[in-house]
């Protein structure tokens, strides 16, 4: 088992039968097979198995540009969406202070069509120094296309085209695309986006290890967590080996009638990586009529608002936990000499003790109310324990895919909202959807 | 039909026939007389249907504390979890600028058991001048209760018991508690939280409108859309009153077999109503159980993630868009004179104008895959508006908890893992339970 990693299943128990559990257990030892073959659906994207070695290659251009990034600026702007920036908010908010930024502050554009932030993130720049990295495969997405033609045009306002193209760093494509010619011409630092890795694998690509670095999170360390944990997934030994585990119990909800689960955080630092995991596995498994629902709470925050609903509503449902365990934590309960909230019986204890009963009371509660669990248990909070379970998770996606029988490293259901929008728009090359459109419209 | 929300339901004609639609009418007409007449389940707690009224009679004292917070603040620290801060969070995101707080900087806390978190707002706070306002009916809840307990204490220090006390505001039970107690003893100003208004439903009582008035958002706007949503509401014909539409399509979508609501906003600064939503809806319909299962997503954003299931993973859900028709949106997309991004087609055109095509083209795509949509549609983004979408949903869950048969009132679920959290913490009174969770424990 990993020291970095370990899941707990006892209050799956009641839930499911052992008939049920061996026969997911072999579904997902067959798609650990196939994963590791490379013969399954999609295996011309499977380049994010290697990226823990392939990515310590580029971290020394990484770490250059980084630096320069936080010589000199005060803000980096991040235009990018879904994978584009995800991998990296999870990262940079999961190791970060949530009040000090530490030197450069990290903020996101390009990641929805709302005008109006925009105008007041240009506001907010208009004293600070800025850098920009913007990451796209294509260069033609609509909402970070978008803001970093605005943005573009505003810094090269201020700082003119020779200065602009220092502080603009474009991750894209090795050779075709919009945003690669427009970087080759105006000679921005660039990083490349591999073919073989999908947008919400990209973490450990440039996609996410570039904004990483220059927030000045731990970048090596995360890689190693990636790199230890993937020996630890190698395994066949569903005893020994974490992934097998939880993609064997996720397999064998899905067919108890249990469609959707809950990833319940206890630290609300890890908020962005359920936002992520929410990313990776619904659009991994979310096709064909077919797939697990994601939904994500923050605890124990959410236990005052979902958790209702977890205790005692529709009972399809199943919960995986995710908590650290050694939280380097010296905010302990004070005492108090009246005593009137009650709380003295907790002083002197810290704050990750009192967290933590509430999580091992939260798991039997909900287990009692009919609301299987499981949990993740991250050693620690650092950046290698992070790099783990990030790895871990796009393992367990790939062999729940495969399990289920859909190609886990395409989306095509992605494309449809797009078109139609491009058709609403008058975007030339639609001009018959356009039509189609527009006659369904107006007979309603 | 109310000029500042409409419902449109195109998309969900395919998805239903009109003899369910005609038996969900008929239940939701039902409801709506239960209601109305105050005789249903949990009708000891209606206080909220008259609050867009009797919170008029408290804006002079709420507007007096929040201008003395103002002059003599620079962070205003909201302590409370679930309703008694969600409402609050959700009004004041949704009008206010995201980089500029305009004068105030309100933060939150107690709402999660962190202590790095509180460690770092200390930090965060040190060099500015401080308020608290602590939210709790009882003063006993363990997260806001422990927050309070800290930051108090390093305000007495800071500032002394006398100035520590004049930048307190106490809102709680009007007579009995802990907070109450305290809020008496130190001379804290302090507003009631009403016996006859639940958590969730407190938006519009001090919980709600004090944070609301010191952040500087037009809390009379709000009350003001509320007001005349609540006349609207009051109508028996479905084709002019919007809440019997969404709670009678959410009650046939529910029996037939959709268990998943997609709540589906397409404006970044609506993400904590959202949040709020889930509160409201998980609480009050998830138990015995029933009940829709509550998810969000923040559109365009969430296209490039849960967009891929929502079009084409099981087909248990249905969607309500949340969209403002008329923004004051004067971010324009700019000509380029390469057009290398082939964005040119839009150039001169609003960021909301291209936010709408992406709605209306989602909208269809989603329809056409499986899953149908309503959409609310907020008339503007102003505080009016803000107010008058509060107090639909509060009218609607209302309706959707009794045609459902459940008390919408009530939360016994919630708790259960307080309980498990005494017990396992070592609390006074709580000694048998926590053997029989010792003894479950390790057993395992």
């Amino acid at each position: 088992m990993s020291n970095d990693l370990r899941i707990e299943a006892a209050n799956c128990t009641d839930a499911l039968s052992p008939a049920e559990l061996d026969a997911a257990r072999v579904r997902i030892i067959a798609a650990q097979h196939t994963l590791q073959q490379r013969t399954g659906a999609g295996n011309e994207f499977l380049g994010w198995m290697d990226l823990p070695d392939s990515a310590l290659l580029e971290m020394a251009d990484i770490r250059s540009a980084a630096e320069e990034v936080r010589a000199h600026s005060d803000v980096l702007v991040v235009v990018g969406i879904g994978g584009s920036y995800l991998g990296a908010r999870a990262v940079i908010e999961s190791l970060s202070d949530p009040f000090d930024h530490g030197g450069l502050e990290v903020v996101y554009a390009g990641h929805h069509i709302d005008g109006g932030y925009l105008t007041s993130l240009m506001k907010h720049l208009a004293e600070k120094r800025v850098s920009l990295c913007v990451i796209s495969k294509s260069g033609t997405t609509t909402e970070p296309a978008l803001a970093f033609r605005i943005l573009r045009q505003w810094m090269e306002e201020r700082y003119g085209k020779a200065e602009t193209a220092r502080r603009i760093i474009a991750i894209t494509d090795a050779r075709k695309g919009a945003l690669r010619k427009v970087a080759d011409e105006e000679g921005y630092r660039s990083f490349i986006i591999p073919d073989d890795v999908g947008g919400r694998f990209s973490v450990f690509t440039p996609v996410g290890m570039l904004p990483i670095a220059a927030a000045g999170v731990d970048a090596e360390g995360l890689l190693e967590g990636a790199r230890t944990m993937r020996e630890v997934l190698q395994g066949t030994d569903p005893e020994l080996n974490p992934v097998l585990q939880y993609s064997m119990y996720r397999d064998a909800f899905y067919r108890a009638g249990r469609g959707i689960e809950v990833l319940a955080s206890f630290h609300p630092r890890l908020h962005y990586v359920t936002e992520w995991w929410k990313q990776l596995f619904g659009e991994s498994e979310g096709k064909d009529g077919k797939g697990i629902f994601p939904a994500a709470v923050s605890n124990t925050t959410d236990l005052h608002s979902m958790g209702q609903y977890i205790q005692d509503g529709m009972r399809t449902l199943f919960e995986t936990f995710l908590t650290i365990d050694e939280l380097d934590d010296r905010t302990v309960v004070p005492s108090a000499s009246d005593d009137t909230d009650g709380l003295n019986y907790l002083a002197g204890r810290a704050f990750s003790e009192v967290n933590r009963s509430a999580m091992l009371g939260t798991a039997l509660a909900h287990r009692t109310g009919g609301t299987p669990n499981l949990a993740i248990h991250l050693r620690d909070g650092s950046a290698r324990s992070i790099g783990a379970l990030l790895y871990f998770f796009e393992t367990a996606v790939a062999l729940n895919g495969y399990a289920l029988g859909v190609n886990p490293f395409d989306q095509p259901g992605v494309e449809e909202y797009k078109r139609n929008m491009f058709a609403l728009l008058g975007k030339p090359g639609f001009e018959q959807l356009r039509e189609e459109l527009l006659k369904k419209l107006s007979a309603e």
